[in-house]
C-alpha cells in the first residue's frame, strides 16, 4: 500500500525545478533511516509529500538549489521521519482522536495504528465510524484496525455489542483501516475456531494486516499463531519470547505503556540480531499525564536506547520498521515521494522535538502545538451510553439464608498487580443478607450491564484497597460494563446515579454524597477535555481515590478497570456471574 | 500482499501437531535472513507453506516433534529460502516460461519477477497473456509486471504493438501481474508525459508496484523520477548512483546479467551501509548457456561475495529485501505461514543447492530437475509472428544518382559494444545503385517490418564485423523487426526467406544458401528447445556466425540485436529510416 498524492506531476515538477516546492527544510542534518548515514541535506516538500532530497554526502554532486515557497531554518538538527505508534488504543488515553493528535504530534509522533476495542465494546460498528470520522482531517495519520474480539469472550458476560464477520467486513472496507486489531483470541485461533476463521479469512481475502497478541506463547502453539496469518505481537514479556517470535517472522511492537514494560526484557536479547528490521515501537495504553510528561513513543525509543538498542535500530524501529510492519512502502523515511512526515531533534537518543512536520506542515515547535485542532462534534459525542435502570439498594446486597454463608470471594493477589484467586470464606448472615462482618478488606463489587441489558452480578472481593466509600467506573475492560465497589449499597448507588447521569467516567462517593469525579461521556471511556486539562483532573481524582477512598495503591485509578475482565486470572466479575477465568466459565458465589 | 495458503485451517492443525505436515525436512542448520543467526532446525510444510519450525537457538526450548507423511534429510547443509531475480526477461533467455523454471529451479531460484517486453512489442496484450497463461501451474513463481515502454519511442519505429491506458489497465487487472516493468522513459516521466502519466495513475491507484530504469540518473532527475512514484532500479552501473538511489528511498536491483556487469561497481560502494535493505539482485538478460554454467540468481550471490557484500547480506538481498521490494510479506523466509520456497547449500557465498523445494515440494537435486515440467500447449505458440513479403532483390538495394552519393553510415565504435555513431562517407554508384565499394568492412542493412506494416528502410553500416555472407534476425530491441546485415541482396534474401518459412529467429547465409539457423519461432524470440537443447543449438550457431561469416566479437549471436534499438547512443536504423538517437528523430541516409 501506498500514500497517494494528490498530485503526483506537482511533485515531480518541483523536483525538477520547474515550480517551486511549499516549503523547504534547511540547516538540518539528515539521519537517513535507509542507510544508517547522517549527512546535511534540504528538503524540499510538496502536498504534503518529499519532493527532494538535496544532498551530497560523498563529496561527489547531489546538491541542488531548493526553491521553495517557505523555509524553515533547522538550525543544525537532526531531521528524522515522526514516529509511528505501531500499536495503541486511543481510548486508554482517554482523548477524542483529535486531543490524542494534540497530545502526541508534539513529542514527534505523526502516525498511530489504534485499535478502537474499547469504544467498539460500548457502541459496536458505529463506535468505531466514530473514530475513523473523528481522526479524518487531522494533522496526523491515525489509521484503525478493526477490533477483533468484541466481546471478548462472548460466554462470560455481555458487552454492548458483537463483532461478526459482517461487522468485520462492513468496517474492512474503510479505506483507512489496514486489517484486523490484536487478536486476543488466541485459543480461539489454535483451535481454528469458526468465529475466528470467519473473521481472519475476510481479512486474509482483502490483504489486510492482523495484528497480534500472543502473551507467553511458545513452541508450537507460537507456530501455529505465526501459521494462522497472524503478523505481529505487542504482548512480548521476555527476552525468549521477543527472539523466538522475531525468528518466526513477526513483527514485534515492543511496549513501553503506562502499566507495561517491556524493554528492558525485550532489547537487550535483540540487540544482537545483525538484521533486526521486525522490531517495531509501540504504547499500547498511556494515560494523559505520562504522555505530557515522558514523551510518546518518543518514550519508547528513549527507552529502547538505555536499555542497549543503538540509536540508529531505535530510531529505525519507531519509523521505517513499523512503516513496513502495516505495509506502507512510502512511510517512515525522508526520501522523494514518502510522506513529508518529520521532525528535528537534537538526540537520537532522547528525541524530543523542536520542530514537527505532519503531512507536510510545520504542527509543533519546542514541545507545544501552534494551532489547536479544530473542533468538531459528532453525534456519537453526544449519546448518553450509560443504559441501566437505577436498583434499589436492596439489589445491591446479596441475599443468603441462615446465619453464616460459604461464599466464593475474589482476592487480589497484591495491591499493585491485576491477578486475582478465589478464596472461600465463611461470611456472617445477617436479616437475610450477606454481610462482610466489620472487615475492612472485604468489599461488595456489583457490575451492572450498561447497555441496556438489564443483567447484574453483586459479589465480594478481598484485598481490593479500598478503607470506605465506594468507587465505580464505566471504564472496565473489555465489556465496560458499570462496576462499583462498596461496603454500603447507600454509596454504591450514589456512584451508579452520577455515572449514569454524567454518561460514563469514574466516581468516588463517601456517606452518600459524590467526593470525586472523572467524567467520561464518550462512550462512557473519553473526556471532552484535552490532554493538559484531562491530566489535571486525573491528578485531583487520584488525590481524592487515596485520601478520601484510602486506595493506596500505585495507580487507583486503574485499580478498579480490570475487575471484570475475563482473560486476567484467576477470578474476575461479570454481569452474568463470577468468572473462572483459567476454566473460563461462571462459577457459583456460594456453595 | 500476502501469498495465500489453500487451507489456513490445517496449517495450524499441522504446527499443533493434530495433523501430520505433508513433508519435514530434518538435520539442516538454517540461516535465518530475519536476523542472521544460523542454528540447527526441523521446517514442517503443508500445501506449499511452512506450517512450522522446530529450533532450539538458544537452550531455553523451541524444540518439538514434527510428524510427516515423508521427511527429507538435509544432510547437514544450510537451509536458506529460494532466491528471487528482482528483474528479468524471460525472452532473453529464448526460453518459454517452463522451460526457464527447469532452468533455474536446479539453481535455487523459486520466484521470478519478469518483463515480458520483448514478446508484447511482438504481439501485445495477447503475448503478455501468453507468458501468464504458460507460467501458470509451473513449479515456481513467475509474476508479471506490465511493459510500461511498448513501443520503446513511438515515433522512431513500428513494432507489432501499442501500450496506452488500456492495455495496460487490461493487464494491471491479472492476479499474478504485480505493477509496472521497467518505466524506460524517464524522460517522459521527468517531463511528466500524458502518456507516461496516464498508465502510472492506472498502477497507482490500484496499489502496483512501479520498476524502474534510470541509467545514470543523478540529482535533481532521479529525485524527480523517484517522487514520481517509481520504486526501483536495475540500470545503476556506479557506485555513486548505487548510493544516491538507496539513499532516495529507491530499490537497487544489482545487475549481473550477460552483458552487464555491475556488482564491481555497486557492492563496495554499499557494503558498509548499515541498513541495507533495499537491494536486491537481478539477471536481466542471462544467455541459457550462461545459467547452465555458472547459475542464475545464485551467480549474482556469489559475484556480490566476491565484490565485498558478506554472504548474510548477499543471501538476504536475494531473497527477504526482494519479497519487500515487491511487496509481498509471507515470502523470502523460512518462517510459519511463509512460502516452503527453500533450498540446501553448503555455502552462503558460492550456493550451489543439494536440494531445491519450490510451493512445498522438492523440484531439484544437485543441480538436476527431478521431473520435467509438464508440456502444455498454446495457440500462440504456433502462431508464425513474421508477417512481411518477401522483398525483391531491387528493394534490397539502395538506389543513388550519378557516380558517387555522400552517405550516412552508422559506425560502430568497436568491435564489442553497441554504440555507434554516424559517419559522413562518399560511396560510389553502379547502375543506379550505391556500391560498398569493396570495403569489407561496410555491409548494408535492412530493416524489414515483420508485424505486417510493410514499411522497410535499407541503409549502410561499418565494423559491424561479418566479413562475408548475411546475417538476420528477428530478434531486434525492442521492436523486433527484420535485421539483416549482407553484401549481396541475394544472401539476405536468403535469410529473409528462412526467416519467415520458421517464423523467426536467427540466420546466417552465404553463397545464397543459410549455413547456419537458430530457430526462435515463438514470437520470433522464443525456441521450443529447453535450456539444453538451446543452448548446444546458440553454440552452433556462434561457431557458424565466426567460422562462416568471419563475425569475431565476443557474442557474435547478439551483435545483431541492437542494431535497430533507438536508446542506445548516437546511430541506429528502424523500419521507417536512419535514427539519430541523441536528437530522437529520423535523419536522411544521403545528403
Amino acid at each position: 500500500m501506498q500514500l497517494h498524492p494528490r498530485d503526483r506531476a506537482r511533485l515531480v515538477d518541483a523536483a525538477m525545478g520547474r515550480v517551486p516546492c511549499d516549503l523547504a527544510i534547511r540547516n538540518v542534518r539528515l539521519f537517513n533511516v535507509l542507510t544508517w548515514e547522517t549527512y546535511e541535506a534540504e528538503v524540499g516538500i510538496v502536498d504534503g509529500f518529499v519532493a527532494c532530497v538535496s544532498a551530497d554526502p560523498d563529496g561527489t554532486g547531489g546538491r541542488f538549489p531548493i526553491e521553495a515557497a517557505e523555509s524553515f531554518d533547522g538550525g543544525g538538527g537532526l531531521l528524522i521521519p515522526g514516529f509511528i505508534d505501531s500499536h495503541l488504543h486511543i481510548e486508554s488515553s482517554m482523548l477524542t482522536p483529535a486531543h490524542m493528535a494534540e497530545a502526541v504530534l508534539p513529542q514527534g509522533t505523526t502516525t498511530l495504528i489504534t485499535d478502537p476495542h474499547e469504544v467498539a465494546n460500548v457502541g459496536g460498528v458505529e463506535a468505531v465510524e466514530y473514530m475513523l470520522e473523528a481522526s479524518e482531517g487531522l494533522p496526523m495519520r491515525q489509521f484503525v484496525l478493526v477490533p477483533s474480539c468484541v466481546p471478548a469472550v462472548p460466554e462470560l458476560g455481555n458487552a454492548g455489542a458483537s463483532f461478526g464477520r459482517d461487522e468485520v467486513e462492513r468496517l474492512l472496507d474503510h479505506p483507512r483501516v489496514l486489517g484486523l486489531a490484536e487478536l486476543m483470541d488466541y485459543p480461539g485461533i489454535l483451535a481454528n475456531s469458526a468465529r475466528m476463521r470467519a473473521i481472519m479469512d475476510a481479512c486474509e481475502r482483502r490483504g489486510g494486516f492482523m495484528q497480534g497478541h500472543a502473551p507467553f506463547l511458545a513452541d508450537r502453539d507460537l507456530n501455529a499463531y505465526a501459521a494462522s496469518g497472524v503478523r505481529s505481537d505487542h504482548e512480548t514479556r521476555t527476552g525468549r519470547e521477543a527472539r523466538d517470535k522475531l525468528r518466526l517472522g513477526m513483527h514485534v511492537d515492543m511496549r513501553e505503556s503506562s502499566m507495561s514494560l517491556n524493554a528492558a526484557a525485550i532489547a537487550p536479547a535483540v540487540k544482537d540480531f545483525r538484521n533486526l528490521s521486525t522490531l517495531s515501537l509501540c504504547t499500547d495504553d498511556l494515560e494523559p499525564e505520562d504522555i505530557l510528561t515522558t514523551g510518546h513513543v518518543s518514550r519508547v525509543v528513549a527507552r529502547a536506547v538505555e536499555c542497549g538498542l543503538s540509536p540508529e535500530q531505535a530510531i529505525t524501529c519507531a519509523t521505517l520498521n513499523a512503516a513496513r510492519e502495516i505495509g506502507i512502502t512510502n512511510l517512515g523515511a525522508v526520501a522523494p515521494g514518502f510522506a513529508a512526515d518529520l521532525q528535528i531533534v537534537s538526540d537520537l537518543a532522547r528525541p524530543r522535538p523542536s520542530a514537527v512536520f505532519a503531512m507536510g506542515r510545520l504542527v509543533a515547535r519546542d514541545g507545544r502545538m501552534l494551532a489547536a485542532v479544530p473542533r468538531r462534534s459528532f453525534p456519537q459525542e453526544e449519546r448518553n451510553t450509560v443504559r441501566l435502570e437505577i436498583p434499589s439498594e436492596e439489589a445491591l446486597r446479596i441475599p443468603a439464608e441462615g446465619t453464616s454463608a460459604r461464599v466464593r470471594v475474589v482476592k487480589y493477589d497484591s495491591l499493585n498487580g491485576s491477578t486475582t484467586s478465589f478464596s472461600m470464606e465463611d461470611l456472617p448472615v445477617e436479616d437475610g443478607y450477606l454481610s462482610l462482618g466489620g472487615d475492612r478488606d472485604l468489599k461488595f463489587v456489583a457490575v451492572l450491564n450498561r447497555h441496556g441489558g438489564g443483567t447484574r452480578f453483586v459479589g465480594v472481593v478481598r484485598n481490593f484497597g479500598t478503607a470506605r466509600g465506594a468507587y465505580g467506573a464505566t471504564v472496565s475492560h473489555d465489556s465496560h460494563n458499570l462496576v462499583v465497589v462498596y461496603d454500603r449499597p447507600s454509596d454504591a448507588l450514589a456512584v451508579i446515579r452520577a455515572l449514569k447521569e454524567c454518561g460514563g467516567g469514574k466516581i468516588a462517593a463517601v456517606d452518600g454524597a459524590v467526593v470525586g469525579r472523572l467524567e467520561l461521556p464518550i462512550y462512557g471511556l473519553i473526556s471532552r477535555l484535552d490532554a493538559d486539562g484531562l491530566a489535571r483532573e486525573i491528578s485531583g481524582m487520584k488525590k481524592i481515590l487515596r485520601s478520601a477512598l484510602g486506595l493506596e495503591v500505585p495507580n487507583p485509578l486503574m485499580r478498579i478497570v480490570s475487575l471484570a475482565l475475563p482473560v486476567i486470572p484467576k477470578a474476575k466479575f461479570s454481569d452474568i456471574g463470577l468468572v473462572d477465568v483459567l476454566a473460563q466459565k461462571i462459577v457459583p458465589l456460594m456453595e
